[in-house]
């Protein structure tokens, strides 16, 4: 790893611990007790005016007393003597600092107001400070636990399982949920780099901390635990950086529903933000989104001990036909492929099962062929097999004294695994089951739907693509110059799109019934008439829209009606005229649009049109600007997508010409984020392959 | 409970062993040493000629040979010599038998022959048999471990925790499954009545034993896991029971996917069905379906541990402020409210946590709070606040020397409890705390996902109500008398449900042009025209259909068109002529229908007409037949219900029509099971409220 601002924040040579105690009951006790007991090789300074010492080691009234070069202070003091403590810190040389205190943002009031000023000393002084409000890290290859967290507690009798070759570096927004990570982590022999706890982030914040796991070469694997991102400029930067550099991020976002933003803002203080964009961001980045924590780790446990797959066939061995059967069902509901055995795969394997197993697949081996060795033999034989891509051995590991696998003829086919070897049990394993497969390098899964997930994710992983480049898609729009009201009308909007590049039909907006017979000389009947006004985005709603209009005469009264309609609907509306257009040609409705996001900025959106966006919720989002290889994906990630491809034998529609618009509106919504704040096209027709798109509908919204 | 044919197989007072073994590293030997480890009080006669003592028990060399009564004898020798076995044990008066060996139905052959003539000897001598493929079942209150499953061996180092005050039975046709789901919920302290594993099932089967559980006093709540019933009307009778009893079944059913059905199929000889009628089944009788382990074992851990909520109203309390939002997000994606608490409660709670706490529901009482005793006090708060149904309290249990409750302060607030109080911990729990926990009668939910789906569906179980009393809906319908052919044409389909009482639109059959004047002087313009043949069921492929037909001549030469298109598409058809109907006024359209499933008989579904049910699978099924209640049930579980309640200012639909029209359909399905095997209504329209429904179209298909 190339040279970090974070390193000695991370790997420090020293630290101070302001408010360090004896009382190891309480959190500055425990904190030093867990920094010694795990082994910190560097040089230790408790800072704490009432005590000469503390064990063998010299306590220093103040951090100026220490007068050595310190890399790390750790603050466990009351809130209102942190700011004070900090400045002393920073004055006399320190260059990293972690606020365990509470009480500041995450209280409001004054206590935000001393949050400000600890974040105004860092950015005025360079000292880099993670919290207050913050449990702190543990960078386990180091053995430096800068935390007071109980779960770094080291416990003889009870050794570090390590089944994973590679390592997951964590970072929560919650110590609480960080370290709980860590706990189960650990639980299941995962190796881990580094948990980091964040606080409230007066300065040091997550994207920062993802900036630097995305370059540390302990770490190959990032499980985030997200409240509310507060440097998403970074935060995107360093997303760019971990999907470059192929490591997986497992990410979990909290805050979705109304209760959970509640707790998160009262908690870290944060704003939840609306959670679309931040699953708009994780998807452009190929982030791996979960809600629920086992299923986290176990998808982290996958990625940490499997190679990657070349494709989505997965063979199941199983001791058990039920759990067989259970494990098929669940990697089946995730898409994955569990094809019959070849014949002549089939035949090799029958010869080293009983009877009354099955070499099909499932194959289901029996408890008995456990004991005669085939279980290895088998497995040796799909590893082999080019017809299989995924092995997934399903065992029963609640014995205390026996295993399912002999270790010697386990342990070299998983150290040469080229495709994932992985392992389930549907008993609970015990603590004796754990040690003996971690020795072989196995992690074993006790979760069912987490480990289908797990299998799922790392199998769908290999198919990401980071896709965008910005040069690769010409030149930008033309942009439309000065201010944008706040609403437009239809007419408007669509004048705005062309302007930009963007085709629209060939309407003609008529002010006056006069000017009907001019405006319907250049267009064949049948035609559309909306009314136009700012004052009237739902159209339908008025009255105000006909359709399949046939010639000039019952053109001129539906005229006067649409504006007799508008007049009733709302007496105070403006009204601009009619809105002419040809008839759209038929295709299939979709929606196309975007909105600036708090946080991230103009997210782009697609769904079906009409009803399905509303009920089934079949929208796909991500940030602008997407380019057309990003459009096709967010495409074919809707399950509406099937009318595209030509549903029940209707022709395949022009997804290509939709993906152009989405590309277009998203890099029109990107240039014009700040005059631009809503663009909604809505519906626009797919025609059939090569027939291109139709507009039908588009209204914009403006920041006046 | 009263007496069940079942007594003497569950609690038996001897039990025989044929094929028992000193060695005890095998199936034989394992099972008498976990039936007697366990502790079973009753008479054991191991049977083996090969040798006469095993132990201190004395050794037969034959069934015959004991000379005494025996309730169960259990068979564990080589399949060929089990008929024998049984044949023996039949004549000696044994009244039921195990059969624990392998090598019958599930290898197929001569082995399914053998199995075949054990179910006989059952049904001629009224010998009841288990299995045989079986692991036996376990009866943990009255200690008769009748299995050689590890999972009922007896540690004197991990004493069984009991912290539920409700037992939960297992029946499960694998006996793998089965006991894994003892193993789990034997971690969690959750009190267990029976284990039983139910094998190829060749005379007992699943529904028998649902039966029974349904009736044993000794089980509060089932688990069971299922490949394919083979019982299926003693399984529905024994489902209408529990439901009756309100014992909760936790149900999973594999063999959903091509693979799982394969496993299950080569496992323990079942045909997995097809999943929808399972699904509508479990469904008529308020199962609750999961398809996870663990997430089944915490649903019946909560069914077990918590008396029954009165709402959906959920309070968190919780000492880390991100696992408060992750549960709050994690209830609320399950449909449950978390209010913000009322503020005299809030002021109550705010005086026992700290400043940067919060009372606002996510309760954040922050570390410090465990330690000042106030999380007790808070419980009780909410215990007795009106404004809160289910109380969630989340905590961290990985210490090995103490937990966040004071268990003289928690057991009586749980033991009084009248509304759940259910606990979550967000690191894995330390053996020592759930030892804690269980004495306090407090089961610790580690699953973070299964702990909500657990409350989910604690609190909608409440909602469930079996509904049909087959009298309520008067006399049924009218049934057409005769075989009904493989397929009717649509006319033909619409005759038979107006001949049942069901209101299709005044059509007429067209033979001849000639006869089309007349037919359409009793009609009002426009009108649709279809092709009829029993050859074409898709006639809009065929070209055969035309709706808005306007005038006479308009529509004779549409008639010429349609047959036409009908000869060309298929000229072997056999073509009756052209329906002429009123167009159909506009409509929400659905699709109603029914199929015969093999197992269950007739299902009805009902579900979103046109692509929403492809594309999104938004269709509900139940047995047939149903009463209004149930149709309206069933209705409004689909996510497009939203249209018929009135969707973006429509008006509501005529919601009550349709569901007369399940009902009805579902009557004649049932009724009619032996003569129709499929009815399509699709579309029906459903017009606003008050103005009914119209069958556009619709396809029975008949037994002929």
């Amino acid at each position: 790893m190339p040279n970090h601002p974070l390193d000695s924040f991370f790997s420090p040579g020293s630290i101070a611990i302001i408010g360090a105690s004896r009382d190891d009951r309480k959190i500055p006790g425990l904190l030093l007790t867990f920094l010694r007991r795990n082994g910190f090789a560097g040089k230790i300074y408790p800072v704490n005016p009432s005590c000469d010492s503390i064990g063998d080691l010299i306590c220093y009234p103040s951090i100026a007393a220490i007068g050595e070069a310190v890399d790390l202070a750790i603050v466990i003091i009351p809130a209102r003597a942190v700011l004070g403590a900090l400045q002393e810190c920073a004055a006399a040389g320190v260059k990293n600092a972690i606020v365990i205190s509470s009480g500041f943002a995450e209280e409001g009031g004054e206590s935000a107001d001393m949050q400000a000023r600890i974040a105004e000393l860092a950015r005025r002084t360079g000292m880099r400070i993670s919290g207050p409000n913050a449990e702190g890290f543990h960078n386990e290859p180091q053995r430096i636990a800068a935390t007071f967290s109980p779960t770094v507690d080291v416990k003889p009798d009870a050794p570090r399982l390590l089944a994973t070759p590679r390592r997951v570096g964590i970072i929560a927004q919650s110590g609480g949920i960080g370290f709980a990570i860590y706990n189960r982590a650990k639980a299941m022999g995962v190796a881990v780099s580094k948990v980091i706890s964040t606080g409230n982030e007066s300065d040091l914040a997550a994207g920062e901390f993802l900036d630097y796991l995305a370059q540390d070469s302990d770490t190959d694997a990032i499980l985030m635990f997200i409240e509310g991102i507060r440097d998403p400029q970074t935060f995107m930067a360093a997303a760019q950086r971990a999907a470059e550099s192929g490591k997986p991020v497992i990410v979990t976002k909290v805050g979705r529903s109304g209760a959970g933003e509640r707790a998160a803002a009262s908690h870290t203080a944060s704003m939840a933000g609306w959670t679309a964009a931040y699953d708009a961001v994780f998807a452009k980045y190929g982030f791996i989104v979960s809600h629920d924590l086992d299923e986290a780790v176990a998808i982290a446990a996958a990625f940490a001990s499997a190679p990657p797959p070349r494709g989505d066939r997965v063979a199941i061995v199983t001791v058990s036909g039920g759990a067989g059967a259970w494990m098929a069902d669940t990697l089946a509901a995730e898409g994955l492929q569990i094809p019959e055995l070849p014949d002549a795969l089939q035949a090799q394997v029958r010869a080293l099962i009983p009877s009354y197993g099955s070499p099909r697949n499932p194959v289901d081996i029996t408890a008995q062929a456990v004991h005669s060795g085939g279980l290895q033999t088998i497995v040796e034989l799909l590893e082999r097999s080019p017809d299989v891509d995924v092995i997934v051995v399903v065992v029963s590991l609640s014995s205390e004294t026996r295993i399912p696998v002999k270790q010697d003829e386990i342990r070299p086919l998983i150290a040469a695994q080229r495709k994932p070897i992985l392992f389930f049990t549907y008993t609970l394993p015990s603590q004796f089951a754990r040690t003996e497969l971690a020795a072989s390098g196995i992690v074993a899964f006790p979760g069912l739907a987490a480990f289908g997930r797990a299998v799922s994710r790392l199998v769908r992983r290999s198919e990401f693509s980071l896709g965008w480049s910005a040069a690769a898609d010409g030149p930008g729009p033309v942009l439309p110059r000065g201010p944008v009201p706040a609403r437009l009308s239809e007419h408007e909007s669509k004048l705005l799109l062309r302007e930009a590049g963007i085709a629209v039909p060939q309407g003609v907006l008529v002010r006056d019934v006069s000017a009907l017979a001019a405006a319907l000389s250049e267009m064949t009947f049948p035609v559309a008439m909306k009314i136009q006004s700012r004052d009237i985005p739902h159209k339908s709603e008025a009255g105000g829209v006909r359709i399949n209009v046939g010639e000039l005469v019952e053109a001129a009264a539906i005229f006067d009606e649409l504006i007799a309609h508008a007049r009733r609907f709302k007496p105070e509306a403006g009204i601009d005229g009619v809105l002419v257009e040809p008839m759209a040609r038929p295709g299939v409705e979709m929606i196309v649009g975007t909105v600036n996001d708090g946080t991230f900025g103009p997210i782009v959106m697609v769904g079906l049109g009409g009803i399905a966006t509303e009920l089934f919720r079949d929208v796909v989002y991500r940030p602008a600007p997407v380019d057309a290889a990003q459009a096709l994906a967010m495409i074919g990630e809707l399950k509406s997508a099937a009318l595209l491809r030509g549903f029940r034998g209707s022709p395949k529609a022009d997804t290509a010409a939709l993906a152009a618009l989405i590309t277009h509106v998203s890099r029109l919504a990107a240039d014009m984020k700040d005059s631009v704040s809503e663009i909604e096209i809505n519906p626009v027709r797919i025609h059939e392959e090569g027939a291109g798109i139709t507009i039908v509908d588009a209204l914009i919204a403006g920041r006046g």
